[in-house]
């Protein structure tokens, strides 16, 4: 008899095999299968012996999974994907378009309870394990400030933007917290800092054949939203040197309230993460709330949650009894 | 109509008067009275308006009191005082004799499933906020090691074994994380590191008028279970000093979970707090579990619990749309 929690995962890309790496580190986890909307003869797992689907057929999948991961991107897949896999499946998800969560809360809710299944959405660091630490944070400090530092890490979305500048062929965008605003806020002192005192944003740029690099400096250093508002570097650098030295993904950053209990007493609360890989750590956590999705499906606690709702104890794999005595 | 929390204390040192700097600072909860086993006339607290009580006739108020917050001291108040209020309040506490917390947690959730109260043990920061980055880390990165250090901070346990050395008449005892165990710790290569590698001692101590200082150090040094398995300094200090520069009960410290998600890859998480008060801090964390309790004893969650237990959103007076709009 087998009672492992049976995982399905939904889109194969670095968040998909992280999962997939995640779950080897997990015994009392299975995955079962992998659904995919390439041609699933073409997607390679590192275990060869789970099978792969065709993302249309997962219907029938609907009762030999306990909890599918969706590892799609928040953009295009989620929105519609999130609803629809809560109709079938417990679902985990990393949607991350902070702005949306309301609406995508709200739409998730409603197919999971229809279907009593448990839906657990944006997990993840950012949102996730940050938003955890705002939340942990202000309740033990309710006087205070709270600040979020991202980096030294790479940013997608920066990158895809460089990447649409005329005259780029490849680019890759670095986030960099600030030392100076960072000691700041660790003395307690709470200061007031601006977007570009908060953060700076390194470019590694390579250009197309003939591109003028004062031209594509300007326009990327000018661009609104993306780095007008902060001190922007860019390095012009060969396709080699991109595919050799910036490949890897790491990222990481830190969450840090500064509060009073009484008069001039000051109290510092430090979170930080130093990731080598952004995908492996959020298919890690994806894997640890897939365990409390499972468990809060069973007591019957059904409907969309987020990591604010799931009690810590949910996520170990450890009795109540061995947390007590090894980790309190 | 009033519809704020009503919170009790129960005992006024630095735990209790904590509290009360606490509670001004939630809004959504008063504090109705304050329970004392010394004279109530001989009790001042920061607010006047507050009526104080002899503990004994702490019965009466089982009605007008929400949670009561134990602040009694671990070793010989709360094993009496937890279970047996318990039975009539729902309860806080922190009580924080990790070796003895299975047996204290399974005297006050009989008490307390008796009654129907809630009661959350062992609520702080360590046991507390550490414990849940512990519980944290291990379930984001189930392959890696975990580091707890304290300080630099004022350790009571410590200090009043120093000053039951003969011919100490007063003594503070700082306990200091090593930087270089910190470092390697950081770096992620999860070293083993010995008790005498991740921290060191210095104590501050008053002589007794003719006492032989050399004596004395070396009682200090030698001392089993407090210090020989440390490098410690010893410095002999006035009474003046003493009291002048090291009144203050600072402390803190990390906890760091390093671990891979695939080969080579390395993530790191660290916790840290750097606490001008060490009771201001712990209360101000006692407090918003307090408003845990309302809320799981009014769905009927009831027994005891741990902060393992509690879902981070009930720590929070925002609502869970507030708060999955301004934090997730």
């Amino acid at each position: 008899m087998n009672d492992k929690i049976r995982i399905g995962i939904a889109g194969y890309g670095n968040l998909g095999r992280g999962v997939e790496m995640a779950l080897k580190r997990n015994p009392d986890m299975e995955l079962v299968g992998v659904f995919t909307r390439r041609d699933p003869s073409s997607v390679n797992l590192l275990d060869a012996t789970v099978p792969v689907h065709a993302m249309d057929e997962i219907a029938a999948f609907k009762e030999s999974i306990d909890v599918l991961i969706l590892c799609g991107g928040s953009k295009d897949d989620l929105p519609v994907q999130g609803p629809a896999m809560a109709k079938l499946f417990n679902t985990i998800d990393s949607f991350d378009t902070h702005a949306k969560i309301p609406e995508y809360f709200g739409a998730v809710d409603q197919a999971a309870k229809g279907s009593k299944r448990t839906a657990i959405i944006s997990v993840g660091w950012d949102p996730g394990m940050f938003s955890l630490n705002r939340l942990y944070g202000e309740a033990a400090l309710p006087e205070g400030e709270t600040y979020t530092f991202w980096g030294k890490g790479v940013s997608q979305g920066h990158s895809d933007a460089l990447r649409r500048v005329p005259g780029v062929v490849g680019a890759v965008q670095y986030t960099i917290p600030s030392e100076k605003a960072m000691d700041l806020v660790r003395s307690g002192s709470n200061p007031k800092l601006t977007t570009r005192e908060k953060h700076t944003r390194e470019c590694f740029v390579v250009l197309a054949e003939g591109a003028d690099s004062k031209a594509v400096e300007q326009a990327i250093v000018t661009m609104p939203d993306y780095f007008s508002d902060y001190d922007t570097t860019v390095h012009f650098i060969s396709a080699e040197e991109l595919k050799r030295d910036h490949a890897d993904m790491p990222h990481g950053g830190f969450v840090i309230r500064g509060g009073q209990t009484s008069k001039d007493c000051r109290q510092v609360i430090e979170y930080g993460l130093k990731l080598d890989s952004n995908p492996g750590f959020t298919s890690s956590v994806l894997v640890a709330y897939a365990r409390a999705a499972y468990r809060m499906n069973r007591v019957g606690q059904t409907g969309a949650f987020t990591v604010f709702d799931v009690a810590p104890a949910l996520l170990s794999s450890k009795s109540p009894e061995q947390l007590r005595k090894e980790l309190l």
